[in-house]
């Protein structure tokens, strides 16, 4: 049982559920993981990671890659395709194949949402989650913090608005779960599309004009080709209805920061130039993932 | 010709083919290695391996690269699309292209049957055999035998039921020349379209009936999609008549062991409960594989 | 500014715009690092370096990871499918993203000819072209002088026969600028569809007579399914008209070298036992092209 609660500490399959104790104290040592000088410090030298990719993201595997070798990780990658894992293996069979040879932890991205709980029950090893559907990505939302927290100096009472496809983004509730929990205020705004009616009790929802007036602003990735056809008739109507021209990004404030979980969309949720101009955190984020990742997979594997 | 003796000696094409005391000797490496305390033991520091699967296979392909990683080597991995290399280049151009490059040893997994002889022939690496066809997959027999040997002690006087699609099968053949040599007793069942005629003389098809009196019960996948087709109208019929059933598992005498060399088709080949069951040697066999696979490396590429 | 320079200094887009001197020096430490006894010899430890392949290759790809891994990098991998990058993320895009995370340097093969240089100039981490279009396959071209002068004891006063598809090759290209520039006399032989109009006032289009009256034979790989469909009625006609076949090799003067960027087409641009006579330099190409890649990353990623 000792063994079942440590493996359980060591996960992180979402930010929901653990206290912002813990959260902080993620975020203080990717603090000090950006501070070393040295790119690599074997403190996982002779553990294994394995990034299961069963959606794939090269950003993301790479973040995490690039973390688990910066710590002395080995690190194995698999990625499959979307729509069928090899030979109709099972997600669940994957998982027990690797633990059944002796890895340390799991990196783990899923297309659908809400099986990743059960997964983490039946295997052993510490599993991270890098994404399952639309229910959390919490080394995203992670990393978010932490940009803020380096720039704005602390997370109690920012004002973060987050604008676009709340309805199927991970990353907007891995967000609002974590940042209530340290005392920012939430808000969305979404086309009606967009929405997901079961987040209005904990964020309102509100229009372009009051989203634009935050300490962050940060927009989602819109999949029109996927989602909400026949809503907008094209990718420039929806720039034009919930994008972040340059002329919207020119009325912020001179404070607030224009963030993005990326790949953008240039010129539908962010004018190309905005991408680029000197108060874009995106590339920011980027940087501050391996540190973040750095934290969360010692977290996993150490000791 | 000393280099062109020992890089044969190096080699693992199949287990038909080499003695009982080198396949001893692989076994008792592989305890070696099981008894390791330390996860990595850079035996073959700075060497470089290549895993070339022209079929896919993450399972096999992972095991593989987790033991190199354990012996410190330099791990190189090439996955081709079943149906085409790339631009058309040849299994032997690929594989000539790695020698030439310098690589110690090539872990391979071909489509066809009966080219890696000739492949080994014409290359001056050593190449270790992942499964050519339905011709051999002699490191996922060692690991079978390793398994049968950790549980009976000896391999002498077991009585080995192989079940299911032998005619496709490299693993019932690897099983069937190594088991032979220690002195088991293999017998086969399978319907006839599942049946290898040119096996027959080597170990009798069986009822289900007796099949199941045996130490070890070794289930096949079968790929009905595949081969068959029009013998058996579903999978559930398949499973009624050649299925390792709750209902057949509990008539199993009580020291026979379950074995399948997966992925398994979960209520197809055997019952999910039964999968999972204390019986089953289904994920020691995956553990087993690395440990079997680092002495099979080792043998390949040091010193 | 100091540091843009540098990392233009660092990076290897082509070797029309770099000196003869810098190329020199590459091939000198090329063959210093082809001197060392010792596999691995970790210059670059803790330094990143990633593959990223808009476009597949096994050979180059595996050339680069072993020469960064003999130098003790850290190594990522990223292979693209040719026709989209996943979620339409564009080039620029996912090279930044790398760039964020803090890798130390890309190795990068494009579809597109032209657009490296531009992107080269939008990023501060060296890039190394590892073949862009038909513009320039810079690392080809040094392994294939390399290997000439391995052989020849010097380049200058050489007569190179470049022989197929010119108008399609950036390995033409980079070999034509950079024998160039040591003195060497090269001349392209192909068929009117397969010329490139614009290296005429270059290198002269010759006669395969004479073509073959030269101290090296370069073949190229043709594509007669991609280009010039029409032209020649089968794979046989053009070996015929253009291939090295067995009778032409014959008639080669005996110092003569044969060199093929490879992959080979087989029995069409030259004939199976060609490939294998000793005259034949393929095999030599790919083993020196470990060395020469080992110079450029170390040149790209060193201190």
């Amino acid at each position: 049982m000792t063994t079942a609660i440590s493996v359980k500490e060591r996960s992180l399959l979402g930010l929901k559920d653990i206290s912002r104790d813990e959260i902080g104290s993620i975020l203080n040592r990717a603090a000090y993981w950006e501070a070393q000088s040295d790119k690599v410090v074997p403190v996982l030298k002779s553990k294994f990671a394995v990034n299961m990719f069963f959606e794939n993201s090269t950003r993301t595997r790479f973040s995490f890659e690039m973390a688990e070798k910066r710590l002395g990780a080995e690190v194995m990658n698999f990625a499959a395709a979307a729509s069928s894992v090899e030979k109709g293996e099972s997600i669940y069979d994957t998982v027990r194949t690797l633990e059944s040879m002796g890895i340390d932890a799991g990196v783990i991205r899923l297309k659908p949402s809400g099986v990743l709980q059960e997964l983490a029950e039946r295997v052993s090893i510490p599993l991270v989650n890098a994404g399952d559907g639309n229910n959390e990505h919490p080394t995203q939302a992670l990393l978010d913090l932490y940009t803020m927290k380096k720039s704005f100096g602390e997370l109690k009472g920012l004002t973060v608005s987050i604008i676009g496809d709340i309805k199927h983004s991970r990353v907007a509730r891995s967000d609002l779960w974590a940042l209530q929990k340290f005392g920012a205020h939430v808000q969305f705004c979404a086309p009606e599309t967009m929405q997901a009616p079961e987040l209005a009790q904990y964020a309102p929802y509100v229009s372009m004009e009051t989203a634009l007036k935050a300490d962050v602003v940060m927009m989602l990735r819109v999949q029109l080709e996927r989602h909400n056809a026949g809503v907008f008739k094209s990718s420039a109507e929806y720039r034009e209805q919930y994008g972040l021209t340059e002329e919207r990004a020119a009325r912020l404030s001179g404070h607030t920061m224009i963030m993005h979980p990326a790949p953008v969309n240039r010129n539908v949720e962010i004018d190309d130039t905005v991408v680029e101009s000197p108060r874009s955190m995106i590339f920011n984020q980027m940087a501050n993932g391996v540190p973040i990742r750095m934290a969360v997979m010692e977290r996993a594997m150490k000791g």
